[in-house]
C-alpha cells in the first residue's frame, strides 16, 4: 500500500544526552552511525519509510540549529520538507507543525509519524506492521500506536494495556485500554507474564483529519495557535508565524497531551527486532560481541582481560583497557567517559553537572 | 662536603614502558613532570645534587635521541656534559663512559651514579646520607650503594643484605652480604623481619679510582674497549670513539657485572622518602589524594562512585569516571589505558604486543 497520501514525519530534534560524550548537542545521536553501518541513524530512518511513502512525501522536524545537517545528512528532501523548530516544546508541537504543512499539499493525508533515532532489525515485519497499522488508522477513523511483543521485563519502555475484545478483523490491532510509563521491575514482570501488555514504540499512524480533531479536542490552544496563523502559515510569512507559535505554545508530549486522553487508540503489536537505543546498554544488546561479550566500535580498541563492555572509540586514538567487566568506555576527540553499565541512568546526571560547571563547553 | 672532586653521573637513558602510555619512547618518563610539580624528574634530580657538586660537575647521560631533551630541560650544563649514547647497553657501558670523561678532567673524583626518575622526599636526609657514603667511598676504597630502611614486604624493589659486624666508625655504613633481586612476597616478608635486609636504590658512591679498578677486574672487556680508545676519546674523534666502543660492547649492568662479583661493597642505610618511581601503584602513594583515594592529576577530571584510583590527564580532555576502583587511567593525546592496579605489570606486555602490531606510533 504505497499510497500518494502516504506521508511520514521524522522527529529529529532530540538531544540524546544519555549518549554523552559521543552524542553531543550540538551533534546528537540521530545523526551519528552509532552501529558502524555506514549510515546514520536519521539516515537509515528516512531509507526505511522510502517505499512506504516515496521521498516527496517524508518530513524531517528538528531544532533549527540541526537543521543544517538534516539537509547535509539527506540531500534528497527539498527544502520545505524540513521543518524547523525554533525551540524544544516536546512531541505535540512537532506533530502540529507537520500537520500544518501536509494540510496545505495533502488534506487526505495518512501520516506515520517516527523519531530518527531507532533501530528497526526486520525491515519487512516493519513495513507490514505499518500497512496494517494504516489501513486501520484510515478505515477506522482513529489514532494508531506501534505497539512492540515484549521479550522481557524492561524497565525502560513505557508500556500499552490493550482490551481483549476484536477491535479488527486483523488479529493484530487492538484497542489500547491504558498506557504505563517506565514502570519498576516487579510491575513490568507483571504487564509480561500477563500477556496484554506491549511495549510503546512511540510510533504513531493516523490521518491528518483524525489527529487534527483529537488535537483540536485535547489540545486546543496548540491547535488554536497553528489555525490563528494559518494565512502567514501559507505564505511569505512561514518562519516568522512558527517563531510566534513556539514562543506561545507550551512544551507538551503527544502521548500525555493526546493519547492518553482520547478514546480511539488502538495498537498493532509488531515483532521487528525494535530498540529504541534509548542508553549505551540497549544499543550493547544490538552489537556484535567477542567471545567475552565485549562490543567494540572503533578500530583502535585492545581489550585484556574485560568482558561485557560496550566500547565506542569515536576518535582515533588507541583505548588499552584491561579488567574492565560490563562498562561503558566513550572516547571522543575532547572527552572521555568511563562508566558501569547498569549506572548508565547517571549519564544524563554528568551531563547536567558539566553545564552547570562549563556551559556548553563539553556538551 | 662539597668538594671540589664530587662529581654526579645522572643516567636518563631509560624508555619507562611501564609508565606507557604517559611514558612514551620518544618522550621517556624522566623528563616529564610527573608530580605535578612545575619541573620534570630530572629536572628535579638535578636540583637535588647541586648543592653537593655544583653543576660543572654534573654529567648527563642519555640515549642520543634524547639529548636535545636533556639539554633543553637543564640549560646550565655545558655541552661536554652531557654524554650521549649511540645505543642501549643497560648500566655498566653508562659508567664507564662517564668514567672515561671524568678521567681526563678529575683523576682524584669521587662519584655518585644515579637514575634521573627517583622521588626523594627528605632532601636533607639525602644529603646527609650521600656525605657519609662519600666518607666511607673515599676513605675506605671501596664501592657503595645507597640502602633504603625498608617499610613494607615490597616485591618490586631489589634487596641488600647486610653483615653486621661493624665496617665504619659510622653505624648506617654497612660491609654487603648479598645482593637479591625482586622477590616473592614471602621472601620479601622474611627479609623484612630479619632486619639485616635494605631496598637497593641503585645509587651507587665510589671513586674514580675504585670503579676503574673493579671494572678491569670484572669488566674486562668493556674497561679494555674504553683504554683502547683512550686518545680519540680525548681528542676530535670523541664521537666515533663512543660508536666504536658501543658497537663492541655488551649489554651489562653495574649490579650484575661489578657490585655483586666485587668483595669490598657497602652499603650506607638511609631513610629519605625515597621511591623508584617504578610504576603506576608506586607513584600513586606518593601522590595527594582525595577523600575516596583518588589521585587526580589534571584538570578536567571528574569522579563518581570513584575510589583508589590513579588518573593523570595528561591531554586536555575530559575525563569522566564512574564505578571506578583501584584503577589506573592515563590519558594522552593520541592513546588511553584503563588498568588495575594489581595488575599494571601487564602494562610492559601491552606495549610489546602494541610494538609487534604496530611499530613505534603508540610506543
Amino acid at each position: 500500500m504505497k499510497t500518494e497520501h502516504t506521508w511520514c514525519v521524522i522527529m529529529a530534534g532530540g538531544v540524546g544526552s544519555r549518549f554523552w560524550p559521543m552524542s553531543r548537542s550540538a551533534y546528537p545521536k540521530q545523526f551519528l552511525d552509532f552501529l558502524g553501518l555506514g549510515r546514520t541513524l536519521l539516515q537509515q530512518t528516512y531509507d526505511r519509510f522510502l517505499p512506504l511513502c516515496g521521498k516527496e512525501r517524508i518530513l524531517v522536524v528538528t531544532n533549527a540549529r540541526y537543521a543544517a545537517i538534516v539537509r547535509e545528512q539527506l540531500p534528497d528532501l527539498e527544502p520545505w520538507q524540513v521543518l524547523e523548530e525554533p525551540g524544544r516544546r516536546n512531541t505535540a508541537p512537532c506533530v502540529a507543525f507537520a500537520n500544518a504543512v501536509i494540510a496545505r499539499r495533502d488534506p487526505e493525508a495518512a501520516i506515520i509519524v517516527a523519531p530518527s533515532d531507532h533501530l528497526v532489525l526486520k525491515e519487512e515485519a516493519f513495513l507490514g506492521t505499518l500497512r496494517t497499522a494504516l489501513d486501520q488508522a484510515v478505515s477506522a477513523d482513529c489514532l494508531v500506536t506501534l505497539g512492540i511483543l515484549p521479550s522481557r521485563p524492561d524497565t525502560g519502555y513505557g508500556y500499552i494495556q490493550f482490551a481483549e475484545d476484536g477491535a479488527s478483523s486483523h488479529p493484530r490491532v487492538k484497542k489500547v485500554r491504558t498506557f504505563t510509563e517506565k514502570p519498576d521491575h516487579e510491575t513490568a514482570l507483571r504487564f509480561l507474564e500477563s500477556g496484554d501488555f506491549l511495549w510503546n514504540a512511540g510510533i504513531f499512524i493516523w490521518t491528518l483529519k483524525s489527529i487534527d480533531r483529537a488535537m483540536k479536542r485535547h489540545l486546543p490552544a496548540l491547535a488554536k495557535a497553528f489555525t490563528d496563523r494559518e494565512k502567514d502559515l501559507a505564505g511569505d510569512r512561514f518562519t516568522e508565524a512558527v517563531a510566534a507559535v513556539y514562543a506561545e505554545c507550551e512544551s507538551e508530549s503527544i502521548d500525555y497531551g493526546i493519547m492518553e486522553k482520547a478514546d480511539n487508540v488502538y495498537t498493532v503489536a509488531g515483532d521487528f527486532g525494535w530498540s529504541d537505543l534509548g542508553t549505551w546498554g540497549s544499543l550493547y544488546t544490538h552489537l556484535p560481541k567477542d567471545d567475552s561479550g565485549n562490543a567494540a566500535i572503533g578500530s583502535a580498541v585492545k581489550l585484556y582481560g574485560c568482558s561485557g563492555n560496550v566500547v565506542h572509540a569515536h576518535d582515533g586514538r588507541l583505548l588499552v583497557l584491561q579488567g574492565l567487566d560490563d562498562y561503558i568506555v566513550v572516547s571522543t576527540h575532547d572527552a572521555l567517559l568511563v562508566c558501569r553499565k547498569r549506572d548508565e541512568q547517571q549519564i544524563k546526571q554528568f551531563v547536567t553537572d558539566l553545564t552547570a560547571e562549563s556551559g556548553e563547553r563539553y556538551i
